[in-house]
């Protein structure tokens, strides 16, 4: 974990064309509708698809101990766009010549230090699809941890990243996220919290 | 149902500037970070949020019928940013003067015809916190359906909204959401998916 020395603060926001941003775009698309109509559509896009197009990649962990229960590691971090801190799995963006499998242990070991076995990797999903093309694949994966792990591994963070490592036990999961919630300045991201979410729902319901 | 005649199909897709657009924007933050130093990051926001702060509702529903098993009911629309029929729950914006809870009564009952019973309110989720700051809040609701159920209740959707509504026994929701992801112009969409990814986990993985 980074030192944190000072928290973060927002100085300025402006509008941004899209003919000035170097990471994203807006559009607009022009369609023809079920009944033959034309109508017109705003999204957001990401400008660094590559040829897996797919954006991003998010690791869904489970951190298995000889003599603990499981686990999952979850990662908070500032985010500009919503000046908070986030509460999500690792994550990140696919470069432009890996497949999801190769970005998910790439950045997993980057942001959490710990090396990982790939158990299954999804198909793509739609991030947040009334807005923007932004997609996604949810890497299932397996840490086998040691049963001396009181020394966590180094991160391998890029250049202004700060990212907090939280493991937390499965049986925990989602009543810590509620938690997380509650604190002024954290948000929970929407994808990890639906899966704690539909975890919690199976094992409080009937579901058959 | 709607009738459906014809496929979309999109004519043109153009570089929109911030400036021009209605629903959404770009914005450059600039900002300090951790350790003092001057950082900026781009970010997609929605033009239309209210006095609730947060953008939009998912309703997470459960059908319950007196002598069939629990069952969800999802809904299939063209989405012109994905190019593709996503595979959601209901969901909607939540217009400038209403609660969470409000925005999804109204909207669940536009979309899918039912009138539901919220059953609990999720906090305030990042949508896609490393490039937007849409949230939304995701609102478990139950509805009751009759011994018959044969006849589905009238949709009120705005012009332009053609939905499919399609009733998944919770038993199969996983499953039948990988059915979907395999076909052909088919997304689910992320928070779906993770919600029925999380309930798949629970049900095949020792917890404790």
């Amino acid at each position: 974990m980074s030192t944190k020395v000072q928290e973060p603060v927002i100085t300025s926001i402006d509008d941004l064309q899209t003919s000035e941003a170097r990471w994203l775009a807006l559009k607009r698309i022009q369609y023809v509708d079920q009944t033959g109509k034309s109508r017109t559509w705003e999204v957001a896009t990401r400008k660094t698809r590559g040829k897996a197009g797919v954006d991003a990649v998010a690791m869904g962990n489970v951190l298995r101990h000889p003599s603990r229960p499981p686990a999952t590691l979850i990662v908070i971090q500032y985010r500009p766009p919503l000046d908070a801190y986030t509460v999500e799995w690792p994550a990140g963006l696919i470069d432009a010549d890996e497949t999801a499998e190769q970005a998910a242990v790439r950045e997993f070991k980057e942001e959490t230090g710990y090396d990982c076995r790939v158990t299954s990797v999804s198909p793509p999903q739609a991030a947040d699809p009334g807005m923007s093309n932004a997609n996604m694949q949810l890497v299932m994966v397996d840490v086998d941890l040691a049963e001396d792990d009181s020394v966590a591994p180094e991160q391998r963070l890029e250049d202004g990243e700060h990212i907090e490592r939280v493991i937390v036990p499965l049986s925990q999961f989602y009543d810590r996220l509620v938690e997380y919630a509650a604190r002024d300045r954290y948000v929970v991201a929407a994808k990890l919290f639906h899966f704690a979410a539909g975890m919690q729902f199976a094992q409080t319901n009937k579901l058959t």
